[in-house]
């Protein structure tokens, strides 16, 4: 199977590339996040909330991932963050050897976490290491309530799920407590938050959460 | 560069069978209709309220495309549409060769209407034709208003947009006619269609073109 092959070289090149930005970036003292979610699910609010709420107690950079545009980019610069803007031109899943890439335009003496926020897509980043010390799976409230169980692969590989638009609860049909079972169940180790971009609810535990993961031992 | 040259094969071979797929459907007086979102949006729903509505008017088939999990299609069966589901297996766009394998488990004499509800993304289904006479693209009011502009290649190959829970636009930061002149300025014969599948609203629009659509001339 030709095909297979060929997919899997790809793969274990990607990696090798992953080891050695994951190998720069700890050497740096630089934690990483591997953002996730489907299109819309809120990773763009999410940081710009997270960036203002942890200003003076951690340095957050960001390398944003977006098929077409900067708008993303431009809204976590003004959020006060140093931010790289990396356009896939279609392609729907960032790749290790951008990152290594856009590493080289950021000041990283000065960053204790960096973020990066993946394309919108829930199949073909799971596949992808970037050098990231966390994989974090965003969800939301308004998205239906049965996304671990049709894309498993991604909440498998992820450690932490954001379910995001609590706000917006009372308006949908979600079942929250259905979701977190689901998810658990694919992957039991998974640690769960819950909160609102919008309202501010929950925020406050997602940021102790990144605060006490940027100064633990690399 | 031997990549690409790989990638157009194989999209010519889809083309080929999309081809044959659709002389198949015409020969049986069947019109076809590839509906795409990002996940969540609110695709199987708006499918399962148009079943319902178009009860004795029109009869619809569907394949549903997802990565795994049946539930989608248990929903439309359960609606009153005979359907067929596609588990792709992590793969993030359906295939032509996959709509053929599909088609010999359809009654096709029954169906005017075939709706194939293709995976959530907006990015890898918009290069895979299916043999459909028409690309729908939906997008929800809780997903962020920058859509078209950070897919464009996908409103650019659709006919018709429609924006969905349009019952959630008092609870969220969503400027809808921003995404309405997005949309036109990436492709300005796409028609728009604004509805909210929970509530109801809009939702007549929707089934009378869809009457008009399957009755037009082949």
């Amino acid at each position: 199977m030709p095909k297979v092959t060929i997919a899997q070289n790809i793969l274990t090149a990607n990696d090798t590339i992953a080891e050695q930005v994951h190998a720069l970036l700890a050497a740096r003292g630089v934690r990483t996040i591997n953002m996730m979610s489907s299109p819309g699910a809120g990773k763009t609010t999410l940081l710009e909330k997270t960036i203002a709420r942890l200003r003076g107690r951690l340095v957050l950079g960001v390398i944003e991932g977006d098929v077409e545009t900067s708008t993303d980019a431009e809204r976590i610069e003004a959020a006060g963050a140093e931010t790289v803007q990396i356009n896939t031109r279609g392609a729907c899943h960032l790749e290790a050897h951008m990152i290594r890439d856009a590493l080289v335009q950021l000041e990283l003496e000065h960053i204790s976490l960096l973020v990066i926020e993946n394309i919108g897509n829930l199949i073909c980043p799971s596949d992808w290491r970037l050098g990231e010390d966390l994989r974090v799976t965003l969800v939301s409230t308004t998205e239906g309530d049965e996304k671990p169980a049709k894309y498993p692969h991604l909440f498998a590989t992820s450690q932490v799920m954001v379910v995001n638009k609590l706000d917006l609860l009372p308006y949908v049909d979600y079942d929250l407590e259905k979701v977190k079972r689901q998810a658990l169940a694919i992957n039991p180790e998974l640690r769960i938050f819950e909160l609102s971009s919008r309202s501010g609810g929950g925020l406050d535990g997602w940021c102790d959460f990144l605060l006490e993961f940027a100064s633990a031992a690399l």
